[in-house]
């Protein structure tokens, strides 16, 4: 990832200062409804604990502002230069990410502590009369992503709390979108040279970049993602056993790992049920069908008769139509394969392993779901996941090819 | 397991009630070193969460003598018949083992509500003016299960811990054995007809019995168990790299595995350290080498050209000499394959899956360890771990056949 | 895969028969060389025995055609139709992939009268007074199918030579590229808008159509193919050691494999050799470097100060320049991932299986190999393979993005 | 394994010479009804390819008696000397046992010419005047090494057709040992002291010595093996799904497997078949069932009421009572883990390596099955398989212990 340097442009100062405070308070804020034990497990390789996601955000901060900008730098621990390390090979050892729910040490106290120190420092340096050049992009940066681990923090304790027979609630009250529209319809593009990626000074990340030209077909989109009532009569039409529908892969993995329905649902004697931030309740047939790989979502796209969009054809729409739904609900997957923009280039040091070399065997999604953080959404933004991923909030927006 | 039915011959009473509840007590103590966070982490397949322990415990309290004697039974809850039930299949469905580590809730205190619970019940039963037939016998077997587990918690803390780059000790003053005299010699017993297994009234497991004869040739035992001093020789002679010290089993295990010395042991810039309840310490030359498998504890007797006690000679051996350490420092390998001895019987029912169904790829160890609950240990005992397991307090006591 | 229906304009007949009866000659002829044993054995999943290419390129014939066409069809061998299809969910069941090998009957010579009886049927109904409609389109498909198994039968066999310890050549005749000019150049390109995609009549898979329109920005290709010699100079400068020129699943691809360099290459006490359809040779360093990932064909980009092409930039130089190797040498790796052009569709029933439901995690490469039969290579060609592919005979041709 | 020293009583002369050609003619005539391919192929890492088998046993005498005591001695290849290595790390190198039907050369007529020159110079030695002091002992040894991989020919190559869809036979009159009455009795046995091991001057591998005393409780055995109905009786009572019949292990297994009935049983509409060396055939119910596993043998003695034998009351039976079936319809698995007898000492050098380090986690078979050479049976032989092994020609005679 890299903050390019024109976002410098926006100083650095007392409303800096301010979101700063209000986002690293938010990701404890997200914790506090969980105990210690919830905080510290880890429930698959693909997921981190919570107290991991804190304690990792900061070592963010910690990394690549404190150790480059204070006078006099000593870490906080010298340990946790490695066990809070996710993968910045530019920065050393990392402790294996397997591993992390056996780290019952340090203890979400010690973290805290850890987040104090590191944020009385950030505020000290962001508080001095010349701050030095950089400082702000950097913190902006290290803002952005803590807002992605705050949708972490959500994904993966529903992903720990999903494994659990009793079934516990996150929060009973956790708000998911209204029900949408279920009546479907289309709304055409036209098509041309379009221009994609992030263009202005706002924050980015560098894998939004260079805004650049690509030429898009005809095309309409669906005005509204693919509801529970609908991806459950895929299943009722026998969807998960039609080898046609499914690319080979997907296929294969499937019945490899016996999957016959999206990750959270049960089926049980009253019904199908859905488990979710609110616990175990009854499937919402209006709501968007949720937690979907992406080999389930072009299985059904096929069943539709439809496909899913490039994220070309996602951020024209995005910019050019107000269609529900593009952000808020779900992310939505994209047929497109995560690559670089033409002319990217990854930043020099350890902050260039960010994205670029991510950019292999995963696919794009675009929008952002009910667990982004406000104001961490934007139309040229990239998200991305392997095909298998189904814990993350992702569903299926349909398209088509308008043949002229 | 079964408390053979003559046990009973102990009342019920005073006593008994007053074991329980010191029994039950000295589990929690166990874990009072220990944050929530710790007592719920799961390190490997083989090891338990300490919540869990706690909780099973209680769970075989419940199951095997609630559910029978209790008036108007009811569980405490429901989801913990499954949750806690390790391996009965005669009770019903389990929860994954691997999947232990999952389980934050229910929390620490909960279960702990569920033993005061529980116990509070034990202890109205006990109290009866007149406690129905069997249910002294069953309580002692759960004091017997329970102490099996306090063993339990401690070598899988430790294990916990020891994955932990912060090397957090469990308990400073954690009391290890006094150093032994690394002076070995050797004490030799003649054979014969000897019996071997559990006779008279007291308790026992069901697998010490029957009673019976078995042959000996004559041999002879070393009369110290193996020292870190030794075993370090083992290694600076090349012994994990030299194939014709190992079964082949073994030798391709330690590759596999890329292992080189005991489980727990660490080779630093200044010197072996190794890693135990008390933390990181320097080795100690003269304390018994702990941790090993069984391929290693094989490996080192042949490469000290010797071998491993049967478990007939060894329970002769205890019954008859006075051998250092025989109980108390560390489980000593046996070459015996865990095997029902002639004429066993398990149990009807699922107290019957206690021990008869796990006679298969393991091997007998006897003594007891630092780790093993005072009053828990007799010469006829049997503990049994696969040939891979290390993570027990398990160590070496060489024999030799003797040629007449 | 699907030939379009305008193909059927080349009208069957005399031509195609002569056509039919060299392809499926040359076949045979390519296992000439080749013991009963050789043709049997499978050396891994991926790669299949050379006697079951020549039965289920057989079994296309029979199914997709005799089976449709012929008056009275009865099959060969009834479990023939289970045992050679490949991976087609439309004609039924499937013999497991990793067990090609086990099939020791039927024998070679069984499978040669497969053909042989196959072959008869198919040339009575090319000699038919009026062929019926769509044979001339299924055949030419058929061959095309043959040729693309021809090239995996070099491939296939030249992986099971290779992990024999005596390094049997298959031909040590076998004709090499000759050396290219190491001196490389670049050849520059204006971009915009392009067409890419088959056109015309000729023959072509579905995977190649639609043509369709891309923009592209300025960008220039290597003219040469990257060579031995400068694969090893990114060996010697620690090129597989270093994580910031790898995609990150490649880099923990190599090191859970312990690959340090192409597959077939041997560091030997008298310098590098290299296995090949001629055996075990001293490397050539002026000749394309061959058998590479993806993952290695990217991280020599990086190295590079370069990238690989994208599809639409490697096709359009095709069609507009003359650059050495595009086809002959090496199947060249670009960086597109393998997906549907806009608007394809795959034809309906099993052929329909052909190419679009491997359109997932995989990358797409041009051009055509040494091993590639003669006339079947074209500038719209897609071949495709996952990252971690390196038994074909793929090679590196660079590209770079032209900032304007 | 070792041949005592005192084997050598039995001079080398003529009547060694022609065992040595009956016995190397024998391997090549049981590969007689097999093709090139049938021989060269390997359906598991357990199993070998019959090539393999050939050249391996040849190996044997070239490395371990020619090597010794020809003058002169070269190699007939050197790269054989790792090829056709099975085990001995004493000897070097050795190639990868999973990757045996890579092997396509040395051909099978390679292979054969390998015999011969091995046969000739072996044959020379045998002719000399002074034939060398221990040249007999090895030979004899080499020659019951053979012998155990001509039955392993037949195991293996059954293995290998099975997994063909077409049901090849071996040999469609390979001879089956005549049906078995199934009017099951008992043969009580006193037990006390017994001596069980190896006696006097005859060959025996030095896993049978030294003979040495067991103490038995009296006991009886089955006098005759479980049939196949009878086993189909197990099966029809919901064996396979009951836990409380199963070692835990072996229950984890067979699930884990979707083991539900012996290896080569078929259920198809037509009733019960077995595969077997004569190919496809309706189960014969009187015949003894084979192809079990350890696992399925004590699942089915626990369902029977009774146990497994061990190999000491087994042998003790063998010695002193006529039992039907004890030695020629087959493999009978006890209740013995693998272990050395009391002084059991391994030779020196690499021959010491044929018995002594497997001993752990296998169980003893005793008799000798359909495929066993015909004099390489005897009361003291002692054959061993891991748990979970089923294409052996293995069995269940039952035991119960009396009580007194």
């Amino acid at each position: 990832m890299l903050a390019r340097s024109e976002v410098s442009a926006a100083p650095p100062g007392p409303s800096l200062a301010g979101m700063f405070a209000d986002i690293r308070r938010h990701s404890v804020a997200l914790a506090a409804p969980l105990s210690d034990e919830d905080c510290a497990a880890q429930s698959m390789p693909d997921a981190s604990p919570v107290k991991w996601h804190l304690a990792h955000t900061t070592w963010f901060f910690e990394t690549f502002i404190l150790e480059r900008f204070e006078r006099h730098f000593a870490p906080f621990h010298e340990a946790f230069r490695v066990l809070f390390n996710s993968y910045y090979n530019g920065v050393g050892e990392k402790h294996p990410r397997p591993e992390r729910g056996f780290l019952t040490r340090p203890s979400r106290a010690a973290v805290l502590a850890y987040r104090e120190n590191v944020d009385a420092r950030i505020t000290n340096l962001l508080a001095a009369a010349h701050p030095p050049a950089g400082l702000g992009d950097l913190i902006t940066l290290g803002l952005q992503h803590e807002q992605q681990h705050q949708e972490l923090i959500l994904t993966d304790v529903l992903h720990l709390l999903s494994r659990n027979p009793l079934f516990p609630a996150y929060d009973e009250d956790f708000p998911y979108p209204a029900t949408q529209n279920s009546n479907a319809a289309w709304q055409a593009f036209d098509g041309g040279i379009v221009e994609i990626g992030h263009h202005g000074e706002s924050f980015h990340f560098d894998n939004e970049r260079p805004r650049h030209r690509q030429f898009l077909e005809p095309f309409e989109l669906a005005t509204n993602l693919v509801t529970n009532a609908q991806f459950l009569a895929f299943i009722e039409a026998g969807g998960y056993q039609d080898p046609a529908l499914w690319l080979s892969e997907g296929f294969a993995w499937i019945n490899a790992n016996a999957i016959t329905h999206p990750l959270y649902w049960h089926r049980t004697p009253s019904g199908w049920m859905e488990f979710s931030l609110n616990g175990l309740r009854p499937l919402n047939p209006d709501a968007p069908a949720l937690h979907l790989s992406y080999f389930e979502a072009a299985a059904y796209a096929q069943y539709a008769g439809a496909r899913l969009p490039t994220e070309a054809e996602w951020e024209h729409a995005a910019e050019t139509a107000a269609l529900p739904g593009m952000s808020g609900a779900a992310w939505q997957w994209t047929s497109s394969s995560y690559a670089p923009y033409p002319g990217f280039a990854a930043a020099p040091g350890a902050l260039g392993e960010y994205n670029g070399k991510f950019m292999v065997n995963q696919y794009v999604l675009r929008g952002a779901s009910l667990a982004t953080p406000a104001g961490h959404s934007r139309a040229t933004y990239r998200n991305f996941f392997p095909t298998t991923a189904r814990w993350q909030f992702s569903g299926i927006r349909l398209a088509r090819t308008l043949t002229s």
